[in-house]
Parts: structure tokens; C-alpha cells; sequence
């Protein structure tokens, strides 16, 4: 780890910033110039003035996706300001454009008031196609998310959120097709109550799932519990149809899958011995998951995923952003929506053949081919 | 011209923007994706969360500029919306990039109030190394401007304002040269009184000018109208000396200089001839001058100079912009000032040899080598 991070630094200090812009047209004569600029820029302004929608056929904004933070919840790192986001920021906007030609860029905003950053991403919207909220501290992410989804025309996509949410809803769709399994029917235990875990629920809840519990580091959550704070009241109404209370080592007596988004070593091994036949353990706490991978299978653990690339089922947000918004720009959508982050979900999970899905295949590695294309048509089909 | 227009609607339709995003650094294995993103990222993020400025040594913020626009007023297109002023914003940074390798991106804000401008910069810069302003009308262009540079550690710099004057110094400079006048003996009368028109006269003033009048539709500007506006009033104050008024034909009387910042045809040849021996005339309205060169030339006019590069001496922003922002960000200077802004003249004008200079040669071509980095070089050395 300590190589990678030294590996990491060296590539900052020799390139200054891992991305750059290009321009795709020469300008070596005073010709070029008038094409490029003006006053030749001036037709195909007034083009647009006339049909703002042909801004998605003649300029940048046609494939441009913004990656906004306020620097409140970047990585495991916590809250290290704008400045100290960027390189994620960048790192994420270069694999925006490795894996589906999208070209993003960073935006790492001088405040973490909720208005101020609803107010200016609302203000830079004109020049983009999609806005990819990233590293933004729960609870203030929802509201931002919920009202930029309301007020803007292009989507709006929480990847903290939603890009782990539609990854683990693979891997579950997988490993419901590896056990015969049926969503309706299986008991799923969420550890871990932030921005991740209750979208995690909340996706699960619309592909299907029926029984799913919540839980904060109390406990169950409850919507017999009367001092919930709001945003697990919510969650609270939705999930524990069977208003369980109780702790982790309660709920999990035949869940049929553990998905912890909470902290390490989170999850006790006796508790998987007492899970259901061929359960389904994603530890995804980075860098050290709720239980490692080994300790999980001796307990009984039939498939295990992690956030790690030196485990088996890696649950890698990577297979679902550059798709997701891919498939959305393309077709033009004004939103991602639930059905289109499901048809996201499946379309990674049919990244793995028959022939290759066993337990420790779940889900395809990040770098076969075609998996954000994939993504894109499933998606794309799925916009009305 | 048309058949420009027509070329820049083709080329518009074949790319979709003049411009992309490149990644500097291949992601082709796990190890690069744990190098570019995380867990590498990390260490670099940390040593910037404990001190900022490696921002500018480790991340895209280093060369990455904003060119900021309302839709305000788009070229001489006016108030054609966000949207419609992309192309001109994204034209201007594929100059950036071709002539200086700035990395500069279109932000189109959705707002033209003064203060949600002002806001929706302020919270994005941290992810800039400067903010270039364009095409934002007056007199809302000023506050916003001035504001901003109070508000922010980066450069922010109006091209339109700033931009022009200093092209238009470099060329009275070798103006001068040429006629062995000098700036403060000199009398110079400036029409149009917006954005342009008042940013020429305080750079001339600042350059050593004693003598300018500024003109708008009523005639000269003077200090004892008691109902000048407020944007008005403050360039009256530093104006006109002689607290004249008339018409603009009595200001041209003896006149050394015309800056012509209005509107077609509005310089009558009559009043050339009335001018000083060896005056220069700057008639920049686009895409029609103030007046055309051959009739200045047949009225007596020494120097023409046009905003058109199909007469000689076109006066092109291209000229200072690329290289004004290259001087003040590789110098990390948090402003551009009046000093840097009369040495990016002064820089420009030097590039023009003294085999050259010629009534017709009094500013460099723009894809003559060297250009930008003189500039930034001259600017870089005023940088205190």
C-alpha cells in the first residue's frame, strides 16, 4: 500500500494533474481562427440561441460531466477541503474518460453550506451534460442531490450513493442466480446507516427485496423507535417489515446477505455461522473490510465480496459510473432514475457468463471489455 | 464571411465541441487504478489537506482556467443566454491551450443576477488557477469583477475589458515609437464609454496619459454634468482634464489618437482631418469599423489600426490573453494588476522589431512565434 501511495505522489509531482485539455481542431491560420472563433463561433451561437437543445449537438456540453465536491467526506479521509479533493476528483474524471469517452472535470467548491452548493451547481448546469456529486458528507447530500435532481434538466448522480448501490445490487443479482435464490424471498441485512447504506436499501427495496434491515450502531433500526433523527425515520418506514429490534448478532440469524458499508472488523464470524445456507457476505469497509474474506468463508460464507482488488468480487464502483452516465447522456435523459440504475445493475451482472459465475466470480473485472458499454445500452433502454 | 460561418457550423457539427479531456496517465491495470485513484490518491490528497498549495504542484488547478460567461452579452450578439455562449467559450480555450497550453474549460452560468455570479465563481475556485470573464455586460461586468478579485487568491481578469486595453496600449506604445510622440503630451479621445471604453482609458492613464477624453452618445464625458451616471461620473473624475463638452467632432480637434470602441461608421472623416499631424486611428467595432481604413488613410490619418485581420494592424485580444494568464500563473500571482497589464503591453509591442515597425506593422502578427511567452515573461517580471 505504502508503494502505491509513493507510486501515487511521484505521478502527482511529474505530471501536475493527471488530466489535460486537448483541443480537437488546429488553428495555425487566420482562417482556423475565424472557423474556431470568431466570426465564424457566432453562426453556430445563434443556432443555439434559436434551439437551446442544439448545444448537445455542437458544443462541449454535448459529453461534459461536471465532478463536484465540497471536500466533506472525501475517501476515508474525512473532511479535508476542496484543494485536498481534487486529486480524486481527477482521478475520477480520467476514468471517466478511460472507460466511456466521457469527458468530466473537476469541481471542488469553496463551501459545504447546502445552499451555496445547490445554488452553484445549479448556476454552472448550462455547460454540462451530467453532474456527478462525489465525497459529500451525509446528511447534507440527499437534500443537495434531491433538489439539483428537481431543479435541473440534466442528470444528477450521487456516486457515493448510487454507484455502490446499483455495484452490490450486481453482485446480488449474481449471487441470487448462483444459489437460485429469489430477491422477494431473501432476508438482507444492511450494517452501516450513511449516505451508501440507505441507498443501498432503498435500490434493493425497488429491484424487489422484500426484507431488508437496516442497521446504525444502536442496533435494527426500528420505525417503532420514536427517536429516530429524519433520515432513518424514512428508511425506517420502508425496511423491517417485521419491526425487529435488536442488535447485529439478531439480525443476522438467516439473513441470507450481509452488506456492510460501516467500519472494520464490523462483522463477527459467529454471527455468519448462523446466517442462512449459501449466504452472501459484502464486506466493503475500505481499506479493511467488516470481516476479511477468509475469516467470512471458514464461518460459512458461500460468496464474499469486498471493495478490495486483492479479493475475490471486487465491488467497484468503476464498473458502474462511466456506463451509467454513458447510457444517460446518450440517450439524452434528463435523470438517472431507479429503473435506469437497475438496468445499470443488470447489465454489469450479465458482464459474467454462465460459464464464468461461481462464487468468486460475481462480478466482471473492472477491465473487461465491453462492461461500460454494456452499461450504457442497458441503461439507454431503460430511459422512457 | 458567410462562407466561415458556414465552415464553423460544419466544423461544430463534426466535433461537438472544439475541445476533450486527456488523461496524461494510462489506467490499463489494477495497479494504475490503485496509483490514479484510490487508495494512492490518498497520500497525495493528505499532503495537500496539510498544505494547500501543493494544489498548484500536484493537480489539474495548477494550469486550469474558467472562462466565466452569463450570456450576457455574446460577442455583438447581446443577451443570447448560456447555452448560446458556449461556443464562444470553449473557442476561447482551445486559443488558450493553442497558444499558451493553458487548460482552460466553458463554465456558462445559468444566472444573470450580479450576486448569484459572484457567488457560483467564488464557490468554484478552488478547482482554477485563474478566471478569465467573458462577455458579461455592463455595468454588472465591473462589480462582478471587482468583487471577485477582492474575494479570490487566483486571477480574474474581464478580457473584454482588460483584454482589449491592453492590446490597444501595446499598439498606441509602438505608435509612439513610430511617431516619437510621447504618452503624456498626447491627446486622446475614446469612443464609447461601456465596458471597453472605460477600461482603455484607465490603462492609458495608468500608462502616463494626461489627456483623454472619453465620449459616449451625447458627447464628451465631463465632471460638471451633474447627471452623469455612476459608472460615468468616477471616469470623469480622471478624465478631461479641461472639463470640455461637445460633440465628437470638437474633441477630435487636434486629437493625437481615436480609440473607437462604439459603433460602425461613427468616425466621420471630416473630423480625421482635423486631427493632430501623425494621428492614429484605432476603429475596433465589429465587424464594421468606426470608420474604414482607406477613408482614414485619404482624411489624413497616419496609423489605422481594426478589430479585422483583413486590413493591417487588427487588434486582437488572441494577442495578450493567452499569455497574461500563462505569466500570472506561472508566477502564482493572486491578481493580475495594472503593473502586469501595461507590462503584457509592453511585451506585446516589443514584439514588433524596429525593422519592422511600420504604420501598417505596429502589433505582431498572432501566430508569430514567441508572442505569448514574451508576454508572459513581461508579466511574470511585474509580479511583485
Amino acid at each position: 500500500m505504502t508503494d502505491v501511495k509513493e507510486l501515487a505522489i511521484e505521478q502527482a509531482r511529474k505530471h501536475g494533474g493527471k488530466m489535460e485539455i486537448v483541443s480537437k481542431v488546429a488553428i495555425d491560420t487566420m482562417e482556423d481562427l475565424a472557423i474556431a472563433y470568431t466570426p465564424g463561433v457566432g453562426a453556430v451561437c445563434m443556432e443555439i440561441a434559436e434551439d437551446k437543445e442544439k448545444a448537445y449537438e455542437y458544443t462541449t456540453k454535448k459529453n461534459m460531466v461536471a465532478v463536484v465536491t465540497d471536500g466533506s467526506a472525501v475517501l476515508g479521509l474525512g473532511n479535508i477541503g476542496p484543494e485536498a479533493a481534487i486529486p480524486v476528483m481527477e482521478g475520477k474524471a480520467t476514468l471517466f474518460k478511460r472507460f466511456a469517452d466521457v469527458d468530466a472535470i473537476p469541481i471542488s467548491l469553496n463551501t459545504q453550506d447546502t445552499e451555496e452548493i445547490i445554488q452553484a451547481v445549479a448556476a454552472i448546469a448550462p455547460s454540462f451534460a451530467g453532474i456527478n456529486l462525489e465525497d459529500i458528507g451525509a446528511p447534507r447530500c440527499f437534500e443537495i442531490e434531491t433538489r439539483l435532481k428537481e431543479m435541473l434538466d440534466i442528470p444528477v448522480f450521487h456516486d457515493d450513493q448510487h454507484g455502490t448501490a446499483i455495484v452490490v445490487l450486481a453482485a446480488l443479482l449474481n449471487g441470487l442466480r448462483l444459489t437460485d435464490k429469489k430477491i422477494e424471498d431473501i432476508k438482507i441485512v444492511i450494517m452501516g446507516a450513511g449516505a451508501a447504506g440507505l441507498a443501498i436499501a432503498r435500490l434493493f427495496l425497488s429491484a424487489g427485496a422484500k426484507n431488508v434491515q437496516v442497521l446504525d450502531r444502536t442496533g435494527i433500526i426500528c420505525a417503532d423507535n420514536p427517536d429516530l433523527p429524519d433520515h432513518h425515520k424514512a428508511i425506517a418506514e420502508i425496511t423491517n417489515p417485521n419491526r425487529d429490534t435488536g442488535t447485529a448478532a439478531d439480525a443476522l440469524v438467516g439473513a441470507d446477505v450481509f452488506v456492510g458499508v460501516s467500519g472494520p472488523g464490523a462483522l463477527k464470524p459467529e454471527w455468519v455461522s448462523t446466517m442462512a445456507e449459501k449466504s452472501m457476505v459484502f464486506a466493503m469497509a475500505n481499506p479493511t473490510p467488516e470481516i476479511m474474506p477468509d475469516e467470512a468463508k471458514a464461518a460459512g460464507a458461500y460468496i464474499i465480496g469486498t471493495g478490495r482488488s486483492d479479493f475475490p468480487n471486487q465491488i467497484n464502483n468503476v464498473l458502474c459510473f462511466p456506463g451509467i452516465f454513458r447510457g444517460a447522456i446518450d440517450a439524452r435523459a434528463n435523470d438517472i432514475t431507479v429503473e435506469m440504475q437497475i438496468a445499470a445493475a443488470e447489465g454489469i451482472a450479465a458482464m459474467v457468463s454462465d460459464e464464468e459465475l461461481n462464487p468468486e466470480r460475481i462480478l466482471p473485472d473492472v477491465f473487461k471489455p465491453g462492461v461500460s458499454e454494456t452499461v450504457a445500452n442497458s441503461v439507454k433502454n431503460a430511459v422512457k
